[in-house]
Parts: C-alpha cells; structure tokens; sequence
C-alpha cells in the first residue's frame, strides 16, 4: 500500500466517516501514508475551519489527530500481521480514548503535516502518538488509543 | 446572563471559531447555559456527522467538548468574577489540553447533551469536566485545561 492511503483499503460500509470515509461527501477524507516506519497525512484547511482568526480551529486539529491514528493503527495492524491488502479488506479501529496538546497556535493557511509512530501494538489495541506541525514547527501532540471495532457494531448494509 | 449563552457575549471579532462562534456561517455554532453549578449545551449532529454508520463522529464529538468547556470557563470565570456581561466583553479561553475518553457508542440522531462542571478556577486557567450524553446515557467524557487567551493573540480588524 506505499502508493495508496490505508483509508482506500476501508471496505465501503466503514468508509462513510467525517473525518476519514471517502464515501463522505461532506467530511475532510483525510489520506494517510506510510513513510518508513511512520504514517504521514497531510491536510490544508479552509478559510472557516478557524478559532481565534488567523488560526486553526482546535477541535479541527483533535479530527484530523483523531482520524489519522486511527487509520496508523489499521495500517500498523496489516503490516504487523502481513495482510495484503488488495485482497483483503483492511482492520478497522475505533478510539477509546484521545488525548491533545495544544502547544502553540496553529497558524491557518499552510497546509498541515501529521506524523503517526506507532507506540504499543496488540491484536485488538494499538496506541499511537501523532504530531501536527504547520511550516515545519510542531503546534500539536496527540495519543490516541484505538481499538479493533466490535463487529457487532456494523449493521448490515 | 441566564437566559442568554456565553458565546453571545464574545466580543464580535473572536466569534469566528468554528466550533462555536455565531459568525461562523459553516460552523456548529453550539450554545452554552449556566444550569445551577453546570453549564448546558444541546446539539443535534447532522446525518453526516457520523464514524461507522449510526454512530457520531469523534472528531464532532471532542469538538463540542472543547468548545463547550472553554465557553464554561469563560462563563465560570466572568461568574467568579462578578463580571457584567451586558457591559463588559466575556472572557476568552483557549484549549491548552484536551482528553477525551469514549465510553460507548454515541448514536446518531437524538440530540446530544453536554454538562460542564468546574473542578479548578485560577485567575489565567480553568480545568473543566464536561460530559457527552444521548438518551440519557453518557457516551464520552472530557476534560479541558482551559488558558486565558493571550492577549498578543488578537489581532487588529
């Protein structure tokens, strides 16, 4: 998957996520990558995703970390386990817990770079740290622990 | 200002925040409501608002969260205070960490409602604990270290 965003291994029933779903035609659909051993997004947000003008919206930031290590540990999750992905579909994680710290303002207009390292993996829970950095300053750090999604919490389609 | 929400009293020119500025056309524009000792909010997602499909989005869901916790310290603070609101400008917080714990699935439909409760109040930072509910039933919790917004911030219109 070097070439391909883990979000487009999603099967479509998952892929309806604001955040991440590609099937969201009103949601960011954030993509992200493996780069070596890290997963890397990269996002521009628009004009009216701000807090204090000027800069990026905080609960925009939590998203895109929210979404973006979630998708790190589907992808960490296949690697770890040798799934291919072109046949089949990949794991799906849900956050249990996301934490954020905010540690200057994010300015609003250049795109922003996330960077996920991949901290604990297991087979149900993988915990991720992630940065958020805006003109190659780091303006936010972010773990989150994500959990394989129960499967009874898909309704069949 | 009981029977008015915090957010009406940000002075005009930061009431551009996504999450919660009323000048914000494309944004969520919650409302946040001194309730006894807790501030309120009420908030209905849109179908879109949502993760796996019949649940709410995350990401939606730590940014109700963050602005409704910083609004309940500037609300706290102003109280504390004895501010007048009718003719002094509210307060204005910034996130400096936020952590949220998702206990349970929140489903998508009925109208969600997050209660703010104060557990620190100094001078330039407010911690708060808010909780997310639907149905009755509390789906995440949250809590907000909340910093007076350096005044620097601002800039001129």
């Amino acid at each position: 998957m070097s070439n391909q965003a883990i979000q487009d291994y999603y099967p479509d029933q998952l892929s309806y996520c604001y955040g991440c779903g590609r099937l969201n035609e009103h949601g960011l659909q954030i993509k992200s990558y493996w780069q070596g051993d890290e997963v890397v997004c990269h996002f521009t947000p628009k004009p009216y995703h701000t807090a204090i003008p000027g800069y990026v919206y905080g609960g925009l930031i939590a998203s895109l970390i929210d979404c973006h290590s979630t998708g790190s540990a589907a992808a960490a999750l296949a690697r770890a386990k040798n799934i291919n992905l072109e046949v089949e579909a990949a794991p799906r994680f849900v956050t249990a817990s996301l934490k954020v710290d905010y540690l200057r303002p994010t300015p609003l207009g250049p795109p922003l770079e996330l960077r996920a390292h991949i901290v604990e993996i297991k087979e149900r829970k993988v915990v991720v740290q992630t940065t958020l950095s805006a003109n190659g300053e780091i303006c936010a750090k972010g773990e989150v622990v994500a959990v394989l999604m129960p499967e009874n919490l898909v309704k069949d389609p």
